[in-house]
């Protein structure tokens, strides 16, 4: 702790870059130990020491500072393995993002980043920007190497299949009719390969053997 | 409207079904009009002309009536087309099931249920019971009579098919980075039934041909 008892004006002022890094601390703070719903603009000034008009220039909603404080403040252990088996790839990334959606500390958070964000085009936005665009366009750039290298089919549309594995786990997330388990991801990952149709050869669509 | 200018306690009370109803009604007509958040106990009671106390009773939250409201009152179009050809029925079956994401007043609803139901557990019970479970349910029942007649591997959770298909057009409506359209759906039905992976004859997963 310091001894400076306030914020100070004029001479002694904060530097911008400075004030908004602790305003996204606060921000992350508040939403780890109690929910997206605890990050408005009141509590959040508040909590580091800002004015809240600041807050209200530097972002659109409360929703759109809560995004970008998580997504600056946490961890980001999706890196893609690219060993040159997009099997074992893809199963060891999903398996990382069922842990990370159970987690007690981020799984609660980020459904309800985007459940806000269905109210809040501003935190939808957000979430895209800092978080759901990067994490597809690297997906793709893996579907890409993969198809390169012979893994995948010439004619499949490599963003459906980022729906299909991500968007499954979310599903599960969301709306937790079934559990959210590696196992899960394990075989999800298997099924969005293999395809569900039984191989039955001397089908039609089957692809001849010589 | 009837000349009754308020509700009557004692004699001439409504039937609880009636009331039931009516409220139930009201809460239909504050979501599809102004969304989810519309539907406050307080509203509800004033459009329906009931007590709050009895709304309290019956409905464990407002966004618990709000669901059952929407699933009560909204039009049941996805029936599961069994025409005994898998690809033509999910393909009908899911976009039937875009076409009613993406309509100007039920995508938005329903995203909004989803949304509230991310910190509002009772809307999530709700959700499943009137909606998600049922559904659920009767995709599988479809899924295993396909298996029956040979068209889907044996070895396949089916409940995973489920998550692949809705859960890919959910990450569509909720996460909104890439267009949930016909064509989208079309294409994800072939996806999951024919698999990602190339099909290379003499791989050895593949099926012998002879």
């Amino acid at each position: 702790m310091t001894s400076q008892p306030s914020p100070r004006r004029g001479r002694g002022r904060r530097p911008a870059a400075e004030v908004r890094e602790g305003v996204l601390r606060a921000a992350a703070g508040l939403l780890l130990a109690e929910g997206v719903k605890a990050v408005t603009f009141d509590r959040v000034a508040a909590a580091a020491g800002s004015s809240k008009v600041t807050l209200y220039k530097w972002w659109p909603s409360a929703g759109a500072l809560a995004a970008e404080a998580y997504f600056t403040h946490s961890e980001q252990r999706l890196e893609f393995p690219d060993t040159g088996d997009l099997r074992a790839d893809l199963t060891a990334q999903m398996r990382a993002f069922v842990r990370l959606l159970t987690e007690d500390r981020t799984g609660p958070v980020i459904a309800g980043l985007i459940g806000v964000a269905q109210t809040d085009p501003e935190l939808s936005a957000a979430f895209s920007r800092h978080y759901s665009g990067p994490r597809r366009a690297l997906a793709l750039a893996t579907f890409e190497k993969a198809r390169a290298r012979g893994e995948l089919r010439d004619d499949l549309d490599l963003r459906i299949l980022v729906d299909q594995l991500w968007g499954a786990c979310y599903h599960r997330l969301l709306i937790p009719d079934e559990p959210l388990t590696e196992e899960f991801a394990v075989a999800l990952v298997d099924n969005a390969l293999d395809g569900a149709l039984a191989r039955r050869p001397g089908d039609p669509d089957e692809a001849p053997a010589a």
